[in-house]
């Protein structure tokens, strides 16, 4: 990505390994991600562009030295952030926050959105999946590595438990796992707010019960209409903006929680006094996706959720640039690239 | 309260049962709150008064028709919140969000520097102690009200469990108790933030590890030197400025919690892509003492916490004024109204 609007294809040097800590992966199936639309809605344009793509699936091309875990020939899913595996945060679940970690593309590291990457720690980092390369669950696999885990982040940091009632702001790939996330942890009512009939169909397919399609002021008077007045236990803020954070803190009951996963794109958390005298808990964050893949695959090899429905659309790496625009015109809902 | 420094003692109509679920109240032990200081400072002049005083103990003199937990004779401590003790709200243990509750002072009700209160919901509000009413621990007992609750509840919602590192932003007499809530949890650091002697040789006493005096960002960086760069694990906000708010969320560690407790006097909080990317949670606000005092009473009585040790001087009523004055000017923690 050059700049907002300006995704191009061109070949780069070859992956390689450079560490004994890393893995060369040859990309099977990547995806563009809702948070990569930021950047194209508002990247200055400049000469050197950023490799793009932090979700993807592979084979195992060749390992460091002292890789350990996964060998030549594994099919494995890397999840978005990059982690030792080791370090006192990763130890704790929150690989986000590695203190050896990184992050796909940029100028430094190869992107998902691309033949093969180098995977720095490949130990910490990648996870090996049991299935065959083709298999038919890819497109829900390959969720594990961000949209997902991030869902379930939400839903968790929002202490969703059963019988609750759990709002959820943002009708993207990541609020949908949201709804997926919400009902698998037992909320009893799911109220998704969105506006899209593609996204809401689908929504009510994963278990949203109630749909709010106002915005703003009259969304908040909606809910507190559908809760008798009180709000939702457990609200999902998966959109990242100011308003976005309005909403959902204005949505959650007293002593409930927001668990906000949308790339924060505001300053300040507002409504500061209001979360205050009714104890709202704000909560959530990049999630550490690594973390929850043990968590979530058996549901997903099982067939209990299915969040690779999210894909509406494929294309091959030469389709990239035009799925970016469908999602940003919101044409398409998420975009998987197969190789 | 008539105003920014103007507090009189003026003769009000006697408090008295109105409702079958009221108790008529003695006052025997009261105190002045840090919170009160905020309209000490900046309250409008005006015609009206305000009463005063949130936090009391004392002898039930009558009871309606309809109380069944309390009766005549009984020493009662009252919480800073009314609640009635059967709402949603108080059956999950968020008296301070009771459907039905209240607030004392005002003009409405009777406040708890005075010496006679209308308790409403006497049964959801009053707790009965155990001991006779000049009993030696009365100054602990009575910080159960509101000081040693929300000092709980400050450590509660920021997590604090044993091994971890607390920070206390605040050296007022609810950081104080928090620091024996934080010890109480089994913190194994507990670093105060403050500058008064005083407050910090009793926070020493209390179990405070380490003291940071710095303000600001040279605080936040002293913090971050202290725990090998990493921010502490559990952060208590027992200020409600809006800068206190701002070390606060600067302090935390990575995946940590931030228990908000002084009362909000800011629109919006700080640094919400620091905390977005550390996975910080921000929590707490008006504390539900009233849920609390079960499991704080024991340590009280067998004198395993000392909280009434806050309390640094003593006054009758015609004393408050100067009260008020002399935890202002920082001359006294907190001051205690024996009636």
């Amino acid at each position: 990505m050059y700049g907002a609007g300006d995704v191009r294809v061109e070949t780069v040097p070859d992956a390689r390994l450079v560490a004994p800590t890393d893995a060369l992966v040859r990309v099977t199936h990547a995806c563009i991600c809702g948070s990569d639309l930021w950047p194209y809605r508002d990247m200055p344009a400049g000469d050197e562009g950023n490799r793009m793509g932090h979700e993807l699936i592979g084979i195992v091309e060749d390992v460091g030295a002292e890789v350990r875990t996964v060998r030549k020939g594994d099919v494995v899913v890397a999840p978005f952030a990059i982690s030792d595996g080791t370090c006192e945060f990763c130890r704790e679940g929150l690989h986000t926050s590695c203190l050896d970690g990184g992050w796909w593309g940029g100028t430094e590291n190869d992107g998902g959105q691309g033949e093969a990457v180098r995977v720095p720690h490949a130990d910490g980092t990648l996870f090996a999946l049991p299935v065959p390369r083709d298999h038919a669950l890819m497109p829900s696999l390959l969720t594990l590595s961000d949209v997902m885990g991030t869902g379930h982040h939400a839903a968790v940091t929002a202490r969703v438990r059963p019988g609750v009632t759990v709002a959820v702001v943002g009708d993207g790939a990541v609020g949908l796992c949201g709804v997926i996330a919400a009902r698998r942890l037992g909320a009893e009512r799911i109220i998704m707010l969105g506006r899209h009939a593609d996204r809401i169909a689908l929504a009510r397919d994963f278990g949203a019960t109630d749909v709010v399609s106002e915005r703003g002021k009259a969304a908040i008077e909606r809910v507190r209409e559908l809760t008798g007045g009180r709000g939702a236990h457990s609200v999902l803020e998966c959109v990242g903006t100011e308003q976005a954070m309005l909403t959902s803190v204005r949505i959650a009951r007293p002593g409930g929680a927001v668990g906000r996963v949308g790339v924060a794109h505001y300053e300040a958390i507002p409504a500061a006094q209001r979360t205050f005298f009714d104890n709202v808990i704000i909560a959530g964050g990049p999630a550490p996706v690594r973390a929850y893949m043990e968590e979530l695959l058996p549901d997903v090899l099982e067939g209990r959720i299915e969040p690779g429905r999210v894909f509406d659309r494929v294309t091959d790496l030469d389709g990239v640039p035009d799925g970016y625009r469908a999602m940003h015109e919101r044409e398409a809902i998420k975009v998987m690239i197969q190789l």
